[in-house]
Parts: structure tokens; C-alpha cells; sequence
């Protein structure tokens, strides 16, 4: 076999070029149709739940999983008072290594990378789930992973319509500029959730509130809806009210970690859901009427990133992006490890 | 509070001119004082087992750790067969990260650092364990770990004489040549590792091969003997017979991770043994006269990795060595993560 002796180093500025390079649409959609590929042989991976280290003012995790060719691991934090210091409160970077020998093929940032496959799955999801035809989505709150879900449901979709709602109307406007003159996508700011969703197909809800509180009751939605909310994402936060999820047929990443992360840990254990892997296989129905309300609790899990280290890897090798370095020894005798230092 | 808004990428290069600059001898006692430094704060730390992924050719495994000022984790491979493609066997990196806010400061390769901190673990116990005044030992198995033990030994215990043995006599003399002109230090082979070990004050057992075999035998030990197994390190691979364990009081790290990992898999699970930590604590006996047998079942724990990353981190800020990198974006709004793609 033969592998590259360096290890591919991607940082901000790198991921910035190749997406500059490969266009964020582009990019979402390759992205998306990697993840549903990886999903249809979900049983080629291996599962584990994430390594979460709780500390005073936040969360530092570690999120690995593997298949035959290449193991992975996200570093992701959650530290909500990071704002107030000028900082994300999520950032992120991850590897990628050959399970043949262990080495490390590729570090590389993904603060920017996990907004960018968070959107791919939702769409991924959404093409499963929602009715066919959809033209019209509702985005509640407007933070930033909103622009990446914008982008993500006009190119994967064919969204052509979306209405916006968030409690900070600067955070909307930022939002309208930031993807100001993009083509067939009309932007439209709503007084109010409940006017947002008023006629979505789909509702995307990605609220950064702490806390269980609830963007969606059941009063705003309709029979029909995909619902693909993806705010409710840690022990403690959630966005769908009970009555919500209770009424929708709900589909979930994979479903230790959602019981325990999303938004149905306000449910019973016994709450039925499917994982949506088993919808692509056709293994279990998705949909099964045209106004069922269908419901993808996101989190996030590790073989949505699996799957976007190994594509923007092959892709920054394509395209010529990133920095080879000497992250471990090459040595003509490797045993010969105190060698390096004669 | 202030912190570097970069992340500091420490690759192989930068640390073999790290350890050029402070010298190999020095870096191993600042980094035995920092280990035990660590240790006597134990309670501090959060402690779990080690992630492993145990594949077809190897395992990689992720081992983290935090305090109250750092978070760190070490990514370690173990594949056997690399030495067939010209790679070691255990390759290795680490990441230093801010508890408050999660921001990773530094990356570090670790390949080399994995054995300067096994080296200096190795004097730390030995100081605690060994009688005074030992200035003899052995270095059974002459492999990759072997010079890093004589150069610890030698510098913080003042070891004087040391007698080598491996089954590769290539190996041997490898080590002899690349401590050829160590003032202070008598390296000498011997034709077997029972005359290797006949007069010396600590052995060290460093060998390679996998399986339960026994590289130290019951009349091979002399009472007031010291021994540093290091070789014994992961499910199914020990060195030393179960006689010569029975024989002594034996000394770990983190007794859960040695009684899956060490030569005390060997033992029943009520086979006594202290950790480190508390004979340099006072809170319990470490040699207890003259005469006993003690002996350090050391596998590596993350705690070691956490004092290497944190020491390396300040040396390097200190000598100015290393490349700032964009890992983690910085954003003018942090809830503008789009606007840094527009």
C-alpha cells in the first residue's frame, strides 16, 4: 500500500480557499451526498458515544468513529459564556488517519466544517423525509449556523422561499446580508415565529437559547410539515415543545445519543423513534402519508464528520489546498527513535 | 483573562529543536519534576479510561485528561506490522486546550514526547522506590524506548553503570552508538539478560514483542531489587513472570488501566498494588526495607501526557520555537460564522 508520509494540515484560512474554490453550494451538496452514502452502510462503522469532559463553564468533547479505511475524531467544545470573551462557544477541528497504520493523513479545522455538514445532514434528511415539491421554508432563529441551513436547502432542496424569525432582529438582518444576491432565494423577515412557519413546507427551528424552552408549539405546525430541528442538541437544551414531538413521527441521527442530547430527552424512553440510516436503506418507512408531520431531532454524530474529513480531504488533495507537515516521525529504522535526536 | 488567539503547532522538527535547545538530560528532570509535581496533585485531575479502537492491523486509542487550567488528550496507534512498511509501530500526537474557554493552545507531536515522559515516569517511581544510592541497572530490551531510559536513569538517579541485553544484538549496539560520548555513563552488553541483570540495583524490562511472555524470571531477581517494567503495556503483551510479581510489592499508575494493561493482568484482580501517586503522597508505603522487591508496572497514563504538553507548551513560548496557526477561527461578531465565507 502506499499513503502520503506527511500529515495534510487544513486550518480556517484553508477551508476558507477550498470553499471559496469549490463554492459553499457545491461543496454542501457533495457533502450531502457523501453522508448518504455513508449512511446507507451504517453498519460499517463503528459506534460510540462521545467522550464528554463537564467542566465549570463548559463542555470539551471528543467525537471518534471509524470504518475499514480511515478512523476520525472531532475535538468540539460548548462553552456558552465564550461570546461575552469575543469567542465562538463552539469551535472544532478534527483528524483523520489510515486504520491500516495509525498515521494521521489530515488535521483540519472544523468550527466551519461542522456548520457546513450540520446543513448537508438536515438536507439529507429532509429529502427523505418531507413531501415532494417543497418550495417553502420557515428559519427560526437566525444565529450562525442559519446561513449555512439557508444555502444548504436552496442548492440541495430547490428552496426558493424562506421566512425568517429570530428574537434579535440584527441577528436576521445579518443574515439577509450575508446572502444578499444570492439568485432565486427570497429572504423574508416575519414579525414572529408563528408568522414564519404560517405556510412552510419545512420548518428549520436552530435556536442557541440554553434551557428547555419551545420555538414551536403545536399550534403553528400543519399537517404535511417536515420539522428539521436541530437547536436542541446538549443535556438540558431543547427547542419542540412535548406536544410537538408527541404529534410528529420523529427520526433521530442515532439513538443512544439523541435520547440523551436532543430533543426528545423531554420524552419518555419508550417514545418511538427511527434512525433515519434505516429510512435511506428502505429498512423502515419514513413518511407513510402526506400530512404526517415528520420530525428530525439533529445532534449530530460522528459519521457526519467521518464523512467530511474524508471528502475535504480528497477534495484539498484535488485542489491543491493545505500545508503537508511532519506531525510524526519518518525514520530509516524506526526503531531507531532516539536516532532523531543524535 | 488574556490567552493567544493562534494555536501553537509543535511538528517533529520543532520539538527535536526543543529538546537541541534544552538538552535531552534537562528536559527529562524538568519533566520528571513536572510529573511528580502532577502526581502529588492527583485528586485534581478527572481521570477515565482510555478510548480504544481496536481494529484488524492495530488499535488507536485517544487518552484525555483535564485539571482546572488545561484539558489535553493524547491520539497513540499501536500496529505491529508498521515496521514492515518502514513506520513505527506507535505513532503519536496531543492537543493542549484552555478548560474556560476551550480554545485549543497548543498541538504537539508526540511520538518522541511519549518517550521522554515513559523515561522520566519511569525515574519518578524509581526515586520513590529504589534504595538509596543505586548507581547499577540493566536495560533488558534494547528496542525504541531503551536510550530514553538511560539517559533518564542516568541524569536524575545518577545511574552510573548500566548492562544491556536484547535478543538483536544490532539493537545493542544501536543504543551504544547513539550514547556514544556520554561522559559518566558504562554501557555495557552482556550475553544474556540473566548476566545483564546479575549485579544490578534496577532492571528495566523494555521489550517489544507481543504475547504473555517472561523476559524476568523468579531467579533472576535479587532481594532490594528495583524494577521498571514498561514493556508489559496492553491486553495479552507482558514480560514478567507471574512469580517474580508475586515476589514483589508492585507500584502502578492508575490501578484500573494496569489491571487491563500491565503484567498484572497476569494476577488476580485482588493481587495488591499501590498507585504511585500515594507512596509520593505519604499517604501509603512505598519500599518498606531494604530487602523487598519493588517493582513498577508502568503502562503510561494520561496525567503524564497532560504534565509533557503542559511543560512543552511553556518551554516552547519560552524559546520561541514553533508555528502559530488558525485552527479555530476569530471573528469580529463570533455569531458571524458565515460572514467569514462572504
Amino acid at each position: 500500500m502506499t499513503f502520503p508520509r506527511r500529515t495534510l494540515l487544513l486550518t480556517v484560512p484553508d477551508i476558507r480557499q477550498l470553499i471559496g474554490t469549490v463554492g459553499i453550494g457545491p461543496l454542501t451538496k457533495l457533502l450531502a451526498d457523501q453522508i448518504r452514502g455513508d449512511f446507507l452502510r451504517w453498519s460499517e462503522f463503528k459506534l460510540s458515544p462521545r467522550y464528554a469532559d463537564y467542566l465549570p463553564d463548559g463542555v470539551i468533547e471528543l467525537m471518534p468513529t471509524s470504518d475499514g479505511a480511515y478512523f476520525c475524531f472531532k475535538y468540539v467544545n460548548g462553552h456558552p459564556q465564550n461570546l461575552r470573551l469575543g469567542l465562538s462557544t463552539v469551535m472544532g477541528f478534527g483528524c483523520l488517519s489510515d486504520v491500516h497504520t495509525g498515521w494521521p493523513l489530515l488535521l483540519c479545522e472544523m468550527t466551519l466544517l461542522t456548520a457546513v455538514r450540520t446543513a448537508a445532514t438536515s438536507t439529507v434528511a429532509a429529502q427523505a423525509l418531507a413531501n415532494p415539491g417543497a418550495k417553502r421554508m420557515a428559519l427560526v432563529g437566525n444565529g450562525s449556523q442559519s446561513e449555512f441551513q439557508a444555502v444548504a436547502f436552496h442548492e440541495v432542496l430547490g428552496i426558493e422561499r424562506i421566512n425568517l424569525f429570530d428574537i434579535d432582529p440584527s441577528a436576521t438582518r445579518r443574515l439577509m446580508s450575508n446572502l444578499a444576491g444570492r439568485s432565486g432565494l427570497e429572504l423574508t423577515p416575519q414579525p414572529s415565529a408563528e408568522a414564519a412557519v404560517e405556510d412552510a413546507d419545512i420548518v428549520t427551528t436552530s435556536t442557541a437559547k440554553r434551557g428547555r424552552f419551545s420555538v414551536l408549539s403545536a399550534s403553528m405546525v400543519r399537517p404535511g410539515m417536515h420539522v428539521n430541528a436541530i437547536g436542541g442538541d446538549a443535556p438540558g437544551k431543547t427547542e419542540i415543545s412535548p406536544e410537538v414531538l408527541a404529534g410528529s413521527k420523529v427520526f433521530v441521527e442515532y439513538e443512544p445519543q439523541t435520547r440523551m442530547e436532543g430533543d426528545i430527552q423531554q420524552m419518555p424512553p419508550e417514545f418511538p423513534v427511527t434512525e433515519l440510516w434505516e429510512v435511506l436503506t428502505g429498512a423502515k418507512p419514513g413518511r407513510t402519508s402526506k400530512s404526517e408531520i415528520t420530525l428530525f431531532d439533529s445532534v449530530g454524530f460522528s459519521i457526519e464528520d467521518h464523512s467530511t474529513l474524508h471528502l475535504v480531504y480528497e477534495l484539498a488533495k484535488t485542489h491543491g489546498v493545505g500545508t503537508a507537515i511532519d506531525l510524526v516521525p519518518e525514520m530509516s529504522d524506526p526503531r531507531d527513535l532516539f536516532g532523531m535526536l543524535v
